[in-house]
């Protein structure tokens, strides 16, 4: 029962295999976004402000934190972004760069235990990402590819997560504290994309014991509909043992098809969670009590 | 690769591991409808026909039809029933009765190859249908329960269907045409039911090597926002396995679930039925036009 346990100065949430189902919100990322990366740039953080109320407000759990702006002092900008996040919500945040510095910049500034976003198997990220993890007592995202890229056999990409729960632990890094993205195609450009996954994710759960997480927005690229894509994918991954993702919670029916999974999972006791979202508010205070009374079997 | 082919007159439906999902529509049902029961009961199969058309060009490839009416003449009506939705349509049908003088009265009446619907494991009922499944050289839906009831066991449940699929073969019916129903519980009332049927459905799949069919439409039982619980899990217990269903393909976002999961699934190749139904049309009469001959094989 592995469980990752993110934090911020007064909240936490838990991925895990028996818990509900993580939603990491994405909106928080300039990259093609340019009012958003304007704004940022010139130190406007308005738009955050109004993301991150709206996405916990839709039901994420987690926010992911991105300040990846070209020509920009990102470190300085992914600290702030990080601290003025931290002071309108208490979700923990997933903290997103490639760039090493800017990872440094937003855990130090950051309250609680973050998740890391993201190191790869490549040597010379592994190297730099795992001490810091280690260093500030992070969780991190380990994404299934290396130096040669992303391997089209999902058992070759199975792996590379192991050398890379491997190597965490070679710097005191606990199976439970890395998160395994299993990496997800576009569905339009690779047909087996969809079934791949969801091998990967049953080996990566039963076998290598770690939660995953992917980036769920980019499985239904370039087909028409592709929030339906999306819709369907999301309780279709964690049905194969899939604990997390980063996804943006304001697209149309994606949260409800997420904690209709959590009930068909069996990780929303008694549909607690689901009654309390979706109970249908009645026109009189008392029938609300009393109606709330007679569903509570179910 | 066990493929179980229907038929009407004209055309032929595969239920099978690697083939999209088969919707079977679920309204042509008196079942809890005062008017269509009434008007059916004195000849009125207006309704009938509505329905016909509506679930057919709402994506259901093959339709249930179901003439239970108390203290009515129910062979008779569902002969009638039947001859009326063959002459609307080519989908081919699945011919519902718990009585068998109305399942012999629609397989004599019955253009191509039928699903019957539906044998238990009880031995009065398999020694009443199996040889009359076999007869008519129709596929019949195995519901695994017996005289006992339902176990709430899923294997329990796996060792009724193969005792059913063992019953048929000794009637000289291949596994291939029987297609077995796994039972699913309202998760309102059983928090296990979704575990429990993803479970038995890849057993079903792997073991016995069958198609598996559901009534999709009681899993949501009882909770608020029940069509939301049904659009997740339609494309999670295709995930596990699953290769048809008996639903309502007019519920709001229900088909696009479903064709959705069998673009993840990998049995839409290169996605061509998503991209057909899905496709946004253009100003141009031009590309409209396009769009309509594109529609025409679906």
């Amino acid at each position: 029962m592995t469980r990752t346990v993110l934090s911020s100065a007064t909240s936490e949430v838990v991925i895990g295999f028996d818990e509900p189902f993580v939603m990491i919100g994405e909106r928080i990322n300039p990259t093609g976004r340019k009012l958003l990366t304007a704004e940022m740039k010139k130190g406007d953080y308005s738009r955050v402000e109004k993301d991150t109320l709206a996405q916990v407000a839709a039901g994420a759990q987690m926010l992911d934190v991105n300040a990846g702006i070209p020509l920009a002092d990102e470190p300085k900008i992914l600290a702030e972004t990080i601290q003025l996040v931290q002071s309108l919500t208490d979700a923990p945040l997933s903290i997103d760069s490639s760039i090493i510095e800017a990872l440094e910049a937003g855990l130090a500034v950051y309250q609680g235990k973050a998740l890391v976003n993201s190191t790869t198997a490549e040597e010379e990220v592994m190297e730099r990402v795992l001490p810091l993890v280690k260093k500030y007592n992070a969780a991190v995202v380990a994404i299934s590819n290396d130096e040669t890229g992303i391997s089209e056999n999902p058992d070759e990409r199975f792996e590379i997560a192991k050398l890379i729960v491997e190597r965490a632990a070679d710097h005191g890094i606990k199976r439970e504290d890395v998160v395994v993205d299993p990496l997800v195609m576009p569905i339009g450009a690779v047909n087996s994309a969809g079934r791949d996954v969801f091998h990967l994710v049953r080996r990566l759960r039963t076998e290598l014991k770690v939660n995953t997480t992917c980036g769920a927005s980019n499985v239904g690229f370039g087909l028409p509909n592709r929030h339906a894509i999306n819709n369907s994918f999301l309780p279709m991954v964690a049905q194969a043992g899939m604990t997390s993702a980063i996804l943006n919670p304001l697209h149309d029916g994606l949260v409800p098809a997420i904690k209709a999974g959590d009930v068909l999972n069996g990780v929303d006791p008694n549909c607690a969670e689901w009654i309390k979202a979706y109970r249908e508010p009645t026109p009189e205070g008392e029938g609300r009590g009393g109606r709330r009374r007679g569903r509570r079997r179910g």
